[in-house]
């Protein structure tokens, strides 16, 4: 029996699969080679999971891949009709971007709260003018998305004293259903956008929902920047409806350097960074071998994907 | 009997002290007329702390106040021998200021991690730089200052999974000594200075201090400013022995606009603002207000200044 064939979507080599040496023939391949070779392939690692290419490659009724994984938490980039209908497992991230968000933008908060932006501004001028921070302990934070990064973000918030309401698609214990956003909106100092891009999401941070806030509330995006209408934020944001936002996420990617965004009174652009902490190739790379190993040895896997919601789903996320 | 005096130095009214109308008679000075009124006041509000004034005008053996009460954690600029040596008891606003500046702390330890002021210098040039920021937690933290603001410091630090050691001047349970400072700044990923400002603890952030510490380490000064010898802290900057500073207090405040800690490459300069958040100085006016009553009422007082350490001691501090 001939070792299975793993295909690598990289212009370089992901680390640490130098393990799977003798047990998986490795192949790569880039946007151009990816439909010819996806048909042998009985894994694919979408290492470069920035691009639509999986989408548009995707084979269809053809011979393909039974297991596809991805290294980022969100798999909105993969998904095509034929992907979901097929039988092939989809496996994210889950474990490695949760907890270096959640402090992001525990950052962001913080940061925001005390006026860092303008103390660095104001360094910059010279000028000494004090100001007024906010506390963090006591204000209320609601926290869209309710998958392990959306979780991971409440658990840092409430260690500071926020007070933190999680909405996810439906109503469950801890977690508050979407008939509860729009209140939860209006009563939020912070907004986070954590949630999965699917087709019930895009675009839901709109102008009326920016309507909803309090002019005093801040807005952070670090799920996708497809879930905000960026029009009807900068709007937002200009007419002070709200105090300020975050965004490290945007609809296009990256930003280009002619983008209205990069200098909006009151808000923070970042480069789709939160998640990205020293040695996350590696992890990410470890994580694969270990999915593998248990592929290879025929054991249920975790971080499965539901590829219909578009997410890996709660009752998976408590399993561990 | 007549209504003690209550003197108050400051331009302008503390919020409040209407509550004691009535009970006290109210005068007010500035740096000028301090001298002159000191001799006749039972009390002395010291509202506008930032100045030398009561140590210059302090009448040495003659008639004195025979409370003096500063709205401000540290005491440094009150104390003089003949206060010191005499029989007028000292409070200071402990309880005011320490969660907001273990908030501050909090956030600038987050915002370096996830290299924030890059991210805000790439945005204002229009550029998309991706990089990878450090987990908070995990990382070490050496708190010097054990006071109410260090161990606030901790605490939130810890809550971020930070591990925290806080060095005060005498080993007691979960407090380190002295002796143990170096070895601690030589371990710290994070060194936060929250050290009262007396004989013992002037410049002691040193060019040798600073070389103990580790290429990656960052130091954050929300104590007092000469704590630490500027000069040889920007040398640290500019060899790259640290990996980063951020300064809430100087040697002279207002910082001068022509002051070469402006643009030190690596250091956040702010304008003494760590633990003021809206609303602190009617949180300072209630404080007097609650103590003025005990005093009236010839009840203990809390916040009792050890004159001659120049901080309240821990025993007042646990006792409530």
């Amino acid at each position: 029996m001939s070792e299975p064939t793993l295909l690598v979507l990289a212009a370089d080599p992901p680390p640490r699969l130098g393990k799977l040496t003798g047990r998986v023939r490795v192949q790569y391949a880039d946007e151009q080679s990816l439909a010819s070779r996806l048909p042998y392939a009985d894994v694919l690692l979408v290492w470069d999971f920035t691009s639509d290419a999986v989408r548009l490659a995707w084979p269809g009724e053809g011979p393909r891949p039974r297991w596809v994984h991805t290294p980022s938490a969100g798999v909105d980039r993969l998904l095509c009709p034929e992907l979901v209908a097929s039988d092939t497992v989809l496996t994210n991230a889950r474990g490695v971007f949760e907890e270096p968000i959640a402090e992001y933008v525990a950052g962001l908060v913080l940061a925001m709260a005390k006026d860092l932006p303008g103390t660095m501004e104001l360094q910059r001028q010279r000028r000494w003018r004090h100001r007024e921070g906010l506390r963090v302990a006591g204000t209320r934070a609601t926290v869209v998305g309710a998958g392990p990064i959306g979780r991971a973000v409440a658990g840092t918030l409430e260690a500071l004293g926020v007070t933190v309401a999680v909405v996810g698609r439906t109503e469950r214990p801890g977690i508050h259903g979407a008939q509860d956003l729009d209140p939860l909106l209006a009563r939020a100092d912070w907004v986070v956008c954590a949630a999965p891009l699917t087709d019930a999401t895009r675009g839901m941070f709109d102008a009326r929902r920016f309507g909803l806030m309090q002019p005093s509330a801040r807005f952070i995006n670090v799920g996708r920047g497809p879930l905000v209408l960026e029009d009807d934020l900068v709007a937002a944001l200009n007419k002070r409806w709200i105090a300020g936002a975050a965004l490290d996420v945007f609809v296009s990617e990256p930003l280009a350097p002619d983008s209205a965004l990069w200098d909006v009174p009151g808000l923070i652009v970042s480069p789709h960074m939160s998640g990205d902490t020293v040695g996350w190739r590696d992890r990410l790379g470890e994580q694969f071998v270990d999915l593998y190993e248990l592929w290879e040895a025929g054991k249920p896997f975790p971080n499965v994907v539901d590829k219909k919601r578009g997410y890996v789903p709660m009752h998976d996320v408590s399993a561990d």
